[in-house]
């Protein structure tokens, strides 16, 4: 691990100045990892459209609501124009097998082009969702779009989604709830391209102020 | 990798049934690989608090915006309360070296209690932010409060805020402005507790429909 001294140091004024191109990587990077995951959704004339996203988060158990960022002038477009007429998506993790067809479905093909078939990823549907799931994503999530808000100070818009159905490994599902989202395959990204596997350091306990947290795997 | 046929299926009736500590966990590792952050805020009275955030995210690059979701009644009102005080704060990379320190933040201390000194971290100031950095932290951003955008969906708040100073080692800055936070130790969270370190995959190309992405690092 890079532990140096020798640092760089920018502040808005510098950051204003840069590049744009080198502007956006910077920025881009300073969030720490990001999810990876493909969001379906089918057009009002039935074409299965296909994006990647890093800015999928949790906002909260219960509810089961997810969200995501979705920025103006990018291909996914498509996915917010489509879940206007149609109020479900998926969302399916980009896992280390997947990872190359995944980052393919960013390019701007043609409204009418189905990314599934572009980058060649398999359309699968689910039970309750009416949106097209990624076969080849071993954790699937199924939601029913709930808000769009719009973000005025740069023009971004949040997609909210409420979980209706998920499927997942049942050999990745701990006892307390948890999924081993790293056993099955789940990449993580930085920046704008790079994907990376994880090593997993510990589960740790709830934290308390009486006494350290500790490990959850080795008290087994 | 878990690739198996044996799925465990949970449809929205099914998830509120379920024990609600076992739909925390199974809920919140759904999202993905999460950023590991530490705020640092100051509080009216001149505390330094400082709280672990799984849900920090990139807004945009131009303005240079963040995001991270507060959720209600959790230790990070604090965060809520001192941000109203005082409109800066700063985001601090978890890394490998400081992971265990970094998870007992989140125990709920009494408001007079400074995280700092109770879980052995080390506050330093800034250049251009009026709030405290962890000095164990190799990648350091200072942001101002933009707006806090309350989500009545589930009474979580947007956080937002602009990029005002940043600061990372040198050696991580690759040619075209990407941070190797994989060099710099940052670590990735999933589910609630879960901590790991990264293997980069590979950087790829920005994708285009007419080829396939290449690698960005071979190509060098």
């Amino acid at each position: 691990m890079i532990d140096s001294t020798d640092l760089f140091y920018a502040d808005a004024d510098l950051l204003d100045t840069l590049e744009h191109r080198y502007r956006a990587q910077l920025v881009n990077s300073l969030s720490g990892f990001k999810s990876a995951n493909l969001v379906g959704t089918v057009s009002d004339s039935g074409i299965p459209n296909l994006a990647i996203v890093s800015s999928v988060v949790h906002l909260g158990a219960h509810p089961p609501l997810m969200a995501m960022v979705s920025r103006p002038n990018t291909v996914r477009r498509d996915t917010i124009e489509n879940l206007s007429a149609n109020k479900f998506f998926t969302l399916n993790h980009v896992n280390e097998k997947i990872f190359h067809r995944a980052h393919q479905t960013a390019a701007r093909y043609p409204a009418d082009t189905c990314e599934f078939e572009a980058v060649g990823l398999t359309p699968v549907r689910g039970k309750r969702v009416d949106a097209p799931y990624v076969a080849e994503a071993t954790i699937k999530i199924g939601l029913q779009l709930e808000e769009i808000k719009h973000l005025d100070i740069n023009g971004t818009d949040l997609v909210i989604g409420r979980i209706i159905e998920l499927s997942v490994p049942q050999q990745a599902i701990a006892e307390d709830g948890y999924v081993d989202i790293e056993s099955a395959g789940s990449v993580a990204v930085s920046g704008l391209d790079s994907y990376h596997t994880t090593q997993r350091l510990d589960r740790l306990s709830y934290a308390k102020p009486e006494h350290p947290s500790y490990s959850l795997l080795r008290k087994k």
